[in-house]
């Protein structure tokens, strides 16, 4: 896309206009990570040069913090046995979403009016025990796919991006031609905004009201190049600019997209300066919760 | 190893001369998986050849069941936004060691009484928040290897591997040799028992006593091919025959190896079956729980 | 009443024509706990003579087992100060409802196809943060009443209740008078079952699919005395013979009635028959958890 | 005790000369709850005149917030049943020492450089399976009492306690006395510092880093008068002043008191000066968590 400058009916009518419902089908719960075909798992997999492996995920946040108002728990159990042997055990909960836990979103996570993805009705699919629409065991087999590190703050020449310059869909375009990494259909798009950078220098990050991010203009970014997924360090910036309920969240509603919340992407972002490549096999792997809003992940980047 | 019969005093005598301890210095916490280099790695993503991928996890076990004592839990959230907007979230919890959640095991999970891996003491290490040495964030960047599923059922001619012959060492050899993949350092083995196939006709395995699996023979078989990791669907066979307080699980401690319990391992037999080959792409991905003694795993074979 | 043979139909024509909706305002949550006036606290407080004071609760059910499909958590913490100084905290969670966990039942908990008490709809009442009708936390100030116990196996002169043999209304009421103790309105009737002699000599109680407890002829004895609530070892007799949905349980919804679930009555028990007398103040403390179905409680009765 | 200058030798002095150890045996795990006998409890009841009941619990606090790091879960369910009938469950879970939920302390939750109560090793009874000296269970029969309201704000005519006036032994001493309420041994002693009147004026006090409070000085005051426990809304002023671990907490160990934090009191305040009576039988039943460090509760007040 071009830049331009966008309304919130701009933004409305896109997502009416462009959304995937029916693309694969009325009963389709997998949305997005359709366009990863075994073929292109396969050129993910060539992608591998150096056998280089690194995680994309923040450590399990047990402490309380600012924007962790629901601590992930982690108690510990130790049972011994006889003759000196013994076993040690623990227990591990969280309330995922949030910002803090490294986590994929479901497509029964988020709806606005017109409806969940492919249009079903959260009255009838949010259930107590579970989403009956979207659930998270959808993408049992995992998102194994091409990566590609969109690097905001190398484009900028900055450390971070910062409150008053959003992160825009033509940018990440322009990111992508200058790294010589063009999109196809079903990547992985990785936007690394430089959340670490921003959380030495200010307040966390994680705790902000107001917030730097990327703006909805990517919408139209993701659904032009048929992204499959998406992952980013610093999700939508804060407040979303078009008094909408959800900033390129919507896209799991209406593209049906995978998206990784809360991602660590400094030492990828090092790791593709360090090797002048910015493309990669990407592996995401949820734990197959029925009816689950999403999962927490340890994204891996194999270079 | 050859086939012979094997005193508690031989697993014992096997253990401690074998054991890697200092191998990887004494500070390491990594163990086995140091034996997957990035060439490694490299080798495991030139194995995909059809782009098809099969997880390896149980679903999440949120209903009490034989041998689910500590059902996994999964409760439901709605938060509605102005203007028909929503969000579902969840929250998940579990006790994952046991017979239902698929599951690794890290370095900090068991011990006897001559230590934990690299001779550790459980007294030292063992922490109401944490283990202090071995936790499983020490394979943050993932386990990814070359996988090898040795097929005991169909080796066998059977369906299932039965409590009156439990699988030994020479004869994972015999099957890898059978189905011409040797074993070379740093693979992950993946050995199927049939145990759906067991639930089919008999009490779940889950919830028995005794118990068919595999016998603490296949100790040599771990250590003298170097693997980096063992994924299995049935585990040690119970009682494990030698009054030893671990069968197969003593390489935790004695190797380093990483462990990934209560697989599902039918669908990735079958698959194997239907392409005639055994081996694969292997990606498990641990949540990073600094201090874990283990993580919820969604293990992935890429074939 | 008298005793007869009861139908499936009569259970049902009792429940409607005798229930108490509207009996305090169609705006009320509190139920029969209304009819513990100050009056009837001042009451149970003359009632103590002798000082001593007896728990009703079972222990936290932490250990799998029989009927314990969700244990009750508990998980320890331990923190060190400089000097040697130091705390221990732990960490409890239940599913409460269920047979081993000592719980008072909301008049949230339950409903039939005429709606819950006083008629409310749980489709508009029951939501993902809680009931907003006939939550726990309307007893927020607790149950101080005159607490009757009512003691089945000393009135039969056997050690408990058995399958074929469930109690029923007219019994009670027959061991009310034999006892000298003829119920008031707001007592607390506490209904006696030996449920520990039962699992000394037979598999436990709480595992069972078919056992003893009470038949719903109660539901006439509970009505007409005007019982505030109910403490109960083996609560409804399963299968419960009118094919109903609920047999005593139907109480909640129909008269607003208070109901202690799973109590431990052994102890009180022993120390009424020791002492020659069967009433006592009775005082239960429910959590005030907001919109809770219920709570863990320690009844305590005070001789 | 008389109005003095203490510096902290003097505190740590009075500790070591006046705890209890030993005084009902070296294996006492009760404490000064011993102090209640029934002869006590008949006292206790026979205070009643109203029959007007007060809860001094706070909400189950779920919502994260000042100085609730950790917020108490709670997560709804429903099954429904054929014909329209069913059933609405909760899980509740709490790390519940902290600022916002109401709780006891057992002699199990804390220790000096001395041990824990009567001269126990922390290193020995805290166990990753609960407290082996000093568990909760130890007052499973609840803790039932005459209760002395110590209202320090209508005393001061004030609103509140403020940070540079924190409550003194013999400030506490002399509002006994002004309400002709002396205390006998065996009291649970209530002592209201108006929280929820700071938090009307400032921000929470639960969040504060420097807040108002009990000075140690009290120490003296519930020793002297054998208090078998106490309930207050503000605890111990931060910092205690004497750069001790712990400031009137130090009487869990040395000696053996039960001490109810995060009580709400306004309510009871307000209803003792509408009475112009300070005096109640207080009930305290704490859930026999075996090896618990504590456990929630709802301690009622019966005027």
């Amino acid at each position: 896309m071009k830049s331009r400058k966008l309304s919130r009916a701009d933004v409305q009518e896109h997502l009416r206009t462009t959304r995937n419902w029916g693309r694969w089908g009325d009963d389709d719960e997998v949305g997005t990570p359709n366009l990863i075909t075994p073929a292109k798992r396969l050129e993910a997999a060539r992608l591998v040069q150096s056998g280089q492996v690194i995680s994309l995920s923040r450590p399990w946040p047990t402490e309380p913090g600012p924007g962790n108002a629901h601590p992930a728990q982690h108690f510990m159990q130790r049972m011994d046995k006889p003759g000196g042997a013994g076993l040690a055990e623990d227990f591990i909960g969280a309330e995922f979403h949030g910002k803090t836990v490294t986590h994929i979103d479901a497509l029964s996570h988020a709806w606005d009016s017109d409806g969940m993805w492919n249009g079903r009705s959260p009255d009838e699919e949010i259930t107590f025990s579970g989403a009956k629409w979207g659930g998270v065991q959808a993408w049992r087999d995992g998102l194994v796919t091409r990566g590609v590190l969109l690097d905001v703050p190398r484009h900028r020449g900055q450390a971070y991006v910062a409150i008053d310059r959003p992160v825009h869909g033509w940018e990440l375009e322009e990111i992508a031609l200058a790294q010589g990494t063009p999109l196809t259909p079903g990547d992985g798009v990785v936007v690394y905004s430089g959340r670490e950078a921003w959380d030495r220098e200010h307040d966390a990050w994680a705790g902000l009201a107001e917030r730097p991010g990327l703006d909805a203009s990517c919408l139209w970014f993701l659904r032009e190049h048929d992204c499959a997924l998406i992952v980013w360090d610093m999700t939508d910036r804060m407040p979303n600019g078009y008094d909408l309920p959800f900033g390129n969240h919507a896209a799991i509603f209406a593209y049906g997209l995978a998206l990784v919340d809360m991602a660590l992407l400094e030492p990828l972002a090092e790791a593709c300066r360090a090797a002048g490549r910015w493309e990669f096999m990407l592996v995401i792997s949820p734990l197959p919760i029925n009816g689950g809003t999403g999962s927490p992940v340890n994204p891996l980047a194999i270079l």
